[in-house]
Formats: C-alpha cells, sequence, structure tokens
C-alpha cells in the first residue's frame, strides 16, 4: 500500500486532489481536483478529445447531468443497477452484502447471488458487523439502487437522477443526433462529464468514488455493412490478457491487432480497431505500458448485452485498476429507447438498387363485414391483414377463417379484397449498432500520477519528482529568480508574462530557496525550468533547465519562447 | 420575440442547443448542446481560462457537483435560497406566488415581500390560477428551496445538493488553497462547472434553465494593502448604466475605467478593474458591444454582503439579459466558512516589521476564587480575562467586580494575577476579502449565436449566416468535394485528413449540392471553405472561400495549412 499512500500524501501536499469539504469532516467518495490536478486532468481530456474526436471526425455533445426517470427506466438502471445492502440491527451501519459474504466465505462472486441466498450465507457463517461485532443473522438482504435521486421541480411528481454513465444522454437524443449526421452510418458520438454512483463503499482514492468523469464515445453502425478502418491499427501492438489464458492461468500475450483478430483473440473487428487506437493515447498521457493490458471480460462478467468486452487496466499499488471498457453493445441500447418512447431510433438503410417485392394486402368489404360481425368487424380486419401477411395460402379456397379473442369468424373470400401487389422498396429501417470505449479520467489520472511518480538522487539528495509527458504536464515552464532582490524578482516577472503571452502555462515563483523551488517544480512535473540571476541583468540570458536530466543550458532572453516551443516539440537541450 | 423563435429553430436545425429527453416529452429547463453547441460552448470557455487564468496567473480548480448540508448551512443557502410558491388547489399546477402578485398589480419587487403579504394580495387582487382559472385566495404561499436535493449513501441520515454556485467549492476549500498559493495574498481561484437551481418556471430556452455552467473566478485579497493593477485597464472603455440614471431615467455613460473610479461612478477599485478586464473577453467571443452594458444593482437589489455590485447584461429578443455578476463579497463566505466549521479560514498577514504591545493578561490564584465562588470559580475567571483585554483601568483599585448570569462577583486585585506584558508580534491572522466575477456560459453562448446570426443575399437569395469569430466557430474550414466522383471526394477526405493533422477544427461534407453545403457551413459560422474541384486533379489547387464576404480564391494544397493558418492570424484573402 506504499504507492498508494505516497500518492495521496503527494496530491494532497501538491494540489493535485484531495478529500472534499474537510473543513466539514469530509464527504466520503468526493475528491477536489486541485489547482495542478484539474490542470492535468484538463489535459487529459484534451488529448482523448483530440484522438477520439477531433482526428476521428466524430461529433461530441454537451447534455444534462439530471436526466428524468423514464430515461432509466428505458435503460434499465431503475430495475438493475442496485447493490445488495445489509443494516447491522444494532449500529446502523450499511454495508454491502455481497462484500461480507465473500470476506466470510470462499465464494467470489457473491454479486450475481440472489438476495436470499446472501442472506442465508451471512446466517449460515455467523458473519457479524464490521463496525460493532453484532452478528448479522435474520437482517435482510436489500436492493440499493446506485444512482443519486432527486426531484425536478417543487413536488415529488417528477422524479429524476444524476445519470450513472453519460452515454444516456447521448442514446436519448439519436433521432436529433442523426439528422446531424445527415442519416448516414457510420458516425461517432462522444460525451466528456460528469457520472454519479451512489456508492455504499467509496475507497481507493480516485478509484471507486460517487462522482467521476466519464469520456465516452459511442459510434453508431450498420453492422452489415460497415467496416472500421483496420488499416489505421493493424500493425498496433496490443497486450492482451484473454479469458482462455485467465481461466487456464495463462499469461498476457502479445499480438498485432491483425494478429489478434485473425487468432480470433479479439472476436469483434470494431472492439478491435478501438483497442488499436486507444494504445497511442494512453501513452501519450503517461500510463507505463509495463503496467498496462487489455483483459477480456470472462463469460459471466458480460453484461447482457454485449457480444465483446476488453477492459483496459493499469497497475497501481498491487492492483489492477479498470480504466477503460470497450463493449460491442449491439442494438441494445437504442432498441430500448425505441420501445420506451414515442420516437424512432432507427436509421434509413438505402438499398444499392431498389427492390421489388410481392405484398399480400386485403381490402375488405365493410358494407359486407359490418352487418355480418358488427362490433368485432374492426377486429376481423385487422386479423385478416395479419394472416394475409403470414400465410397467404389462407385465401387459396372460397373462404378464410380468422381466430378473434377464442372466436372464428369465417367469411367469402371474395369480401376481403385480398391481392397479392409487387411494390418497389429503396430500403429499409434498422436499428444500428453501437460500439463504445468508455473512458474513466479520474482513473486514468490517477494511474499517471502513480506512473509517473519517481525518486532519484540529485546533488546527494533524494529527490522526488513526476515524470509527466510534456503534453499533459500542469505547468510547461517555470520561471524562477535566483534571489528576490536586486530587480532579479521584476526580470523574472517579466519573462513569465512574456512566455505567457507566447501560449504558454507558466508558473512564477519566487518563494523559498532556488533548490526548494526546484524541487517543487519537479514534484508536480513541470519539464522545465527558466533561471534568471545575475547574469540575465548582464547579458539578458537565462538558464533553462531540465526536469528529467536536470541539466541545464543557457539561452537568450530574446530566443526563450523559441526555444521553449522547440523542447516542447521534442528537440534536446544541447540542440538549443 | 421573433428573434428569439428564429435562435431556437436554427440552434435545434443546426446543432447548437436543443430541449433534453424530447423522445420522452422533454424535461423543461434542460438543453442539451449539440455537436456545434458543444464545440461553441468549449471555445468560449478555452477563451475565459486563457483570460482569467493563464494570462492572470491565477489557479483553477474542480470540485465535486453534489456537497453535503454542512456547506448549505454555513453559506446560508439552506435557509434563504427561496422562491415563493402557491399550488392550485384545483388542478395542482405550482406557480411563482411573486409572479402572479406582480402580473396582477402594479408592484414590481414582489420577491421582497414576506409570504404572508404575498398571500394578502393574492386573495385581494382575486388572482386566479393561470393553468385552470380557479380563484387562489386562502392558498398558502410557501417557501421552496431552489437547491435539488438528494441523499449520499443508503439511507437519508447524509442529506447533500447539488451546489447552487460553482463558488461555494472554492470557499469551502480556502484553508487547502491558501496553502497552494504559499500563504500570499493577493491570490484567484477560477472554477467552471455545472450549478444547478430548481426553477420552479424555467423559460427563454438558456436563459433559465435548471443546470446550467458558470465560470466563477474567487480573488482573495488584502483588503487593506492590496490594489488591483489598474494600469493594464486604466484607458478600457465601459458602457455604464449606473443606479443614478436607472432611478432618473438617465442613459447609458461612456468612461474609461479611470474616469469612473475617479467620477465615483463605480467605488470599488477591484470591481472596476475586472469590468475592465472582462470587456475584452465579450469581444473575442463575438458580444455585439452595441447591445452590452454593465448596470450597477440598484441599493435594493444588493445582496446583504456585497458593497458594490454591477452586472454584465446583453440585448437578446428586446430584454436585457444578465451574463455576469461582478460583486464585492468582503469577507462574508469566508468568515460563515470559519464560524461554522472546525478550520481556520484566514491569512497570516506578516508586518513590516515586528510590533510590540502591551498585553493585559490574568493568572488567577485558584486556591482563593475555587473555595470562594465553588461552581461559579471558572466562570469568573473567564470573565476576569475578557475585563482584563478589555479595560484595564478596573484593575486599578484594591478590588475587581465581574458579572456572571446577573451575579457579581468582586474580590481582591492580588488574587487575579492582574499584569501587563510586553509582547512581541510578527502578523496578525485577516480574513481576506472575495471579489468574485462570476460569468454565466450558457446565456454568454445564447447571446453570441443572437448577436452574430443575420442574414444578408449572395447572388440574389437570402443567405443565413453565424459570423462567429473564428476563435469560438466550432469549425475552422470545411473541406466539401464539389461532387462526390471522379476521385474528387477521394481528394477532399485527403486535404480534410492534411488539416486536421495540422490541428485545425475541420469538417468534411459531402452531402447535397456545393451551394447547399456552404448555406450549412455559413450558417454554423464555419469561417472558410475549402472546395475540391476537377482543377485540384490537374494543378493541385483548391479553392478558398471566405464566410464573411464569400470571396474566394485559389491556394495550392501544400500551402493550404499555412494559408489557413495565416488567415486565423487575421490575414486578407488577398494576401495569400
Amino acid at each position: 500500500m506504499s504507492e498508494l499512500t505516497d500518492l495521496s500524501e503527494l496530491a494532497k501536499r501538491r494540489g493535485f486532489f484531495f478529500a472534499s469539504n474537510e473543513a466539514y469532516g469530509g464527504t466520503a467518495g468526493f475528491y477536489t481536483f486541485g489547482p495542478e490536478g484539474a490542470a492535468l486532468k484538463r489535459n487529459v481530456e484534451d488529448v482523448w478529445r483530440d484522438r477520439f474526436v477531433r482526428e476521428l471526425g466524430h461529433m461530441e455533445l454537451e447534455a444534462p447531468t439530471v436526466m428524468p426517470e423514464a430515461v432509466f427506466e428505458a435503460s434499465g438502471h431503475l430495475d438493475t443497477f442496485d447493490d445488495m445492502i445489509l443494516e447491522c440491527g444494532d449500529c446502523g451501519a450499511t454495508h454491502r452484502a455481497d462484500h461480507l459474504v465473500e470476506d466470510a466465505t470462499d465464494v467470489d462472486d457473491a454479486e450475481a447471488f440472489a438476495p436470499e441466498r446472501v442472506a442465508d450465507l451471512v446466517a449460515d457463517h455467523d458473519v457479524a458487523c464490521p463496525s460493532c461485532g453484532v452478528p448479522l443473522a435474520d437482517r435482510p438482504v436489500e436492493a440499493f439502487n446506485l444512482m443519486f435521486g432527486t426531484n425536478i421541480g417543487p413536488g415529488s411528481s417528477s422524479p429524476g437522477y444524476l445519470r450513472p454513465e453519460t452515454a444516456q444522454g447521448i442514446f436519448v437524443e439519436f433521432p436529433r443526433l442523426k439528422e446531424y449526421a445527415r442519416n448516414q452510418l457510420p458516425f461517432g458520438v462522444a460525451q466528456i462529464g460528469r457520472a454519479y454512483r451512489n456508492e455504499i463503499s467509496p475507497r481507493r482514492a480516485l478509484v471507486r468514488v460517487r462522482e467521476f468523469t466519464q469520456a465516452e464515445l459511442e459510434h453508431f453502425i450498420d453492422p452489415e455493412y460497415d467496416d472500421p478502418p483496420l488499416e489505421r491499427v493493424d500493425d498496433v501492438e496490443l497486450p492482451l490478457y484473454s479469458a482462455a489464458a485467465q481461466q487456464d492461468d495463462g499469461d498476457l500475450e502479445h499480438h498485432t491487432v491483425a494478429e489478434a483478430l485473425e487468432a480470433g483473440v479479439v472476436e469483434s473487428e470494431w472492439v478491435a480497431y478501438y483497442l488499436g487506437e486507444a494504445l497511442a493515447f494512453y501513452e501519450a498521457i503517461g500510463v507505463d505500458m509495463d503496467r498496462f493490458r487489455y483483459r477480456q471480460h470472462l463469460p459471466g462478467e458480460l453484461s447482457h448485452y454485449a457480444a465483446d468486452c476488453w477492459d483496459a487496466e493499469t497497475e497501481v499499488g498491487g492492483n489492477w485498476v479498470e480504466v477503460t471498457g470497450f463493449a460491442y453493445r449491439s442494438d441494445y441500447d437504442l432498441r430500448k429507447h425505441g420501445k420506451h418512447s414515442e420516437e424512432e431510433f432507427t436509421v434509413f438503410r438505402q438499398y444499392d438498387e431498389p427492390k421489388t417485392v410481392e405484398r399480400a394486402t386485403v381490402d375488405p368489404d365493410m358494407s359486407y363485414l359490418g352487418p355480418t360481425f358488427g362490433g368485432a368487424a374492426g377486429d376481423v380486419v385487422d386479423a385478416l391483414e395479419a394472416l394475409a401477411r403470414r400465410d397467404r395460402s389462407a385465401f387459396d379456397g372460397d373462404a378464410v377463417t380468422v381466430e378473434v379473442d377464442d372466436e372464428s369468424y369465417t367469411l367469402p373470400v371474395e369480401k376481403t379484397g385480398f391481392a397479392v401487389e409487387e411494390q418497389t422498396e429503396s430500403g429499409e429501417h434498422i436499428t444500428p449498432h453501437v460500439v463504445e470505449p468508455s473512458f474513466g479520467i479520474d482513473r486514468l489520472v490517477y494511474s499517471v500520477l502513480a506512473h509517473r511518480h519517481g525518486t532519484d538522487e540529485v546533488d546527494g539528495e533524494e529527490r522526488s519528482f513526476l515524470a509527466l509527458p510534456t503534453g499533459v504536464a500542469p505547468t510547461t515552464v517555470a520561471v524562477v529568480p535566483l534571489m528576490t532582490k536586486d530587480g532579479l524578482d521584476e526580470r523574472a516577472r517579466e519573462v513569465a508574462a512574456s512566455l505567457r503571452a507566447a501560449g504558454f502555462e507558466v508558473n512564477y515563483d519566487d518563494t523559498g530557496n532556488i533548490g526548494r523551488r526546484y524541487r517543487r517544480q519537479d514534484e508536480v512535473g513541470t519539464p522545465y525550468c527558466v533561471t534568471v540571476d545575475y547574469d540575465t541583468l548582464e547579458d539578458d540570458t537565462v538558464t533553462v533547465r531540465e526536469r528529467d536530466s536536470t541539466d541545464q543550458t543557457r539561452v537568450a532572453v530574446d530566443d526563450l519562447a523559441d526555444a521553449v516551443d522547440r523542447l516542447v516539440s521534442g528537440a534536446a537541450l544541447s540542440e538549443l
């Protein structure tokens, strides 16, 4: 646990993240990103957006975080987004019942059991309350919905919920989004935003929290005709931990995307495509690829809707943390919303050439049916239409019989207006399938901090540093005066202002001795420090110091913005 | 209302914003930003961040949107963040009671009245339910808290609320934030994020919604020693609509920041400073400065904590919309949190030189006080300490008397251990004051869309366009093939990819005829269109078309990224 403790201490001391509302005793499961953390998080989001929205040409939207109940009735969250809880009758503490059972028995997926069975196991194993030690046998195990509920407007007639995933804000607007995509598949819609889960036991800092940021991409495709641009990722090498390997105590295997598909390790071409696209993203934000893997869901783990699922996982403090889910969600979501709402969640698929099809139709003679069948006439017409579609041979004889509410109605075929017509159809309405890479931004930030934090020795002293890639570092360049006298600080402020004007993220720092300031910048991951000293007043040059090597070089103030620009673009200090 | 209707129609059709969840009948007060709107909104936020965080060297944080009840007990929102509601006894519709009174009488600030008085006015004026027409006399007027409530964790023992302003997430973390600022005033902390108000009657599209985005800056200052850098804004000309002008039917007056301060039109230097800083921001995002003003709060409008308040307002559809509040909040917020929580919401102000002060102290002889005063001895000690601080002359005689709970206690001065000592103090703890510019991002986006939308005539046809500044336009350059055949579309996709690789926001569009595609790009505010035609296949040049003038010029594909870069930086089409 040492890595996690160090990380939380560093995060709090340097302003990356800390438990919220500590002045009021804290609120479990809620974290605030301080100045360094908010900048790092935003940079990670920007890299994501650049790759998954801008470069791939997808759309992005921003939906509200509060959504009405009807949405979650359709999505299934209202019924099934539950954890099992058990409240101690003595001290009132609430626990996750499945976790209690897992801790007390050999069972390792009690979540899959029915509440009654979990309650029985609690009783059978004499499980006691972890808070007060009183036995929990005979306490009821209840379902607790993990959505935060609220009321929209006065009264309680319009319940609403904080969205448990950003995805629903995209799905529910599909009928409009397809218009913006000019009714052409495939198209992708992304959203970066807050999501909420009212966890019973928040823990492990940013890993299991109650409010978090997701970056989700819903790629809507025609499952029959749309193929992913695999040529972009064919040769990308994936660290794959397949379901088979997990079940057989096997190891991580490295396959290129093309190999993985050919060998059938990854089943869905679309999932494989996104595993490939995402790899460069993890590298760009600073995930240590030696502490990273793609893990396939085991058969029992798969969501009911998902055909093939892989998680991206990072290792932090000895545990694997899920940072992304890659799911082929099929037409599950759009079909659900299509069924529950008034709108069409389909796209018109145009045939390459119009098709001519035969359609059997009826056009009943109501002057006969009305008097003959009375109030049942309308239902008889419906039954005739259905029968014509289903079995046109039923109209081959002179009379035809249909059933309505267990009664039979027979009439002459000539009174049904039965006919078979040729119709020309230019296409059909299909429900698109969805491929979803869903990223947990907080967990990624957490992983990057863990993977990039290190210590070494500089000038005989231990140094703590954060080797963040320049593209995500909160500050690109810190400007520090050697002393805060003789005009050095004023000159340094000018230098800082000129770098800001050139568009860089700049930190001006004149507190404490120079060594301490370097340490501070090293520990928040600032790749470059610029020092203004007495020589600066003489010859208008400054020292540029590199975080990782601690090497230094002199640069003229006039060339400084250009020099930093070249460093950011990958130039070495020695090339300046 | 025509401007508003046009705007909503355009916003929906082109994907700027639309009412959320329409597939389920819609949810009043919630809007989704579509692809164009989300990009525009993000660009507005980026311009804000660039000016109010990066350039001014402030910090930014990201706090949770769900906060515990204790925070809002301290801030006052739990008690006072109310609207008055009145529910119809017949149809059950809920109305804002003060609005009903204002509509039925000459009163124009019924919000300031007590609920009983509002109920009386409803009865006196025979106000009927706007929904069903039934009289509302004798229906109770009740306070309705505008915060969305929820429960944190299982059960209802930990109530939480969706924050009604982002500011509280900053204030509550002040004890930690001051450490990141190395305990030095002044420093500013910004936050961009969602805030929530459970409005009774959401209306006017993005103007009065239940979930919105704020960009708030809390600038913590030492009120005695810190001055704003007025030299940055001295000459900025402000369109000011002062309280005096509002009361005397006066007009908007233009004053520079320096003049406004000298004439006393704006009272607070800090508020004047931010009015100056903000002006360039509004211009940069495309607010029409002829439909913009700074309006001072009238005396009755001022919040109890605010010494001087100005709003930035934009005119949209004939109404003035508040888009920013500039408030001098004094030490109100930090003092409240300091009182309600366990932590210190102060900063240590170091004196220039240590001060020697005399302190009167007591050190009572408990072997005398105990037996003499019994259970009251402790309170007598406290009273003696307070008296020594307050009035040391009381100890001049032989005996001294203190009052505790209406009883007098007299004792010899020699038993009090009274002494006057010299102490050296290096500084004192002060509660910083707060200057707060608070921006409503949704309303700004709404204003920019309204102000930049126009129509003109091109080639004899009416054209609808959005003259967005390039810095906030969702798309910088659209690439359109003349035809989708003969390889033109493939070549155009290559051109689009190369512009994306160069970092531009690019839209590829090949649906419909070329004129229709230009119209579409004009209407979403894309400043430049690049057309790939048959000449492109011959000589590798493309047409670059400018939105505002509709002028066109030819550019070699190899020079295209550079040309767009120069256009974005302000070059004219004729200079390419």
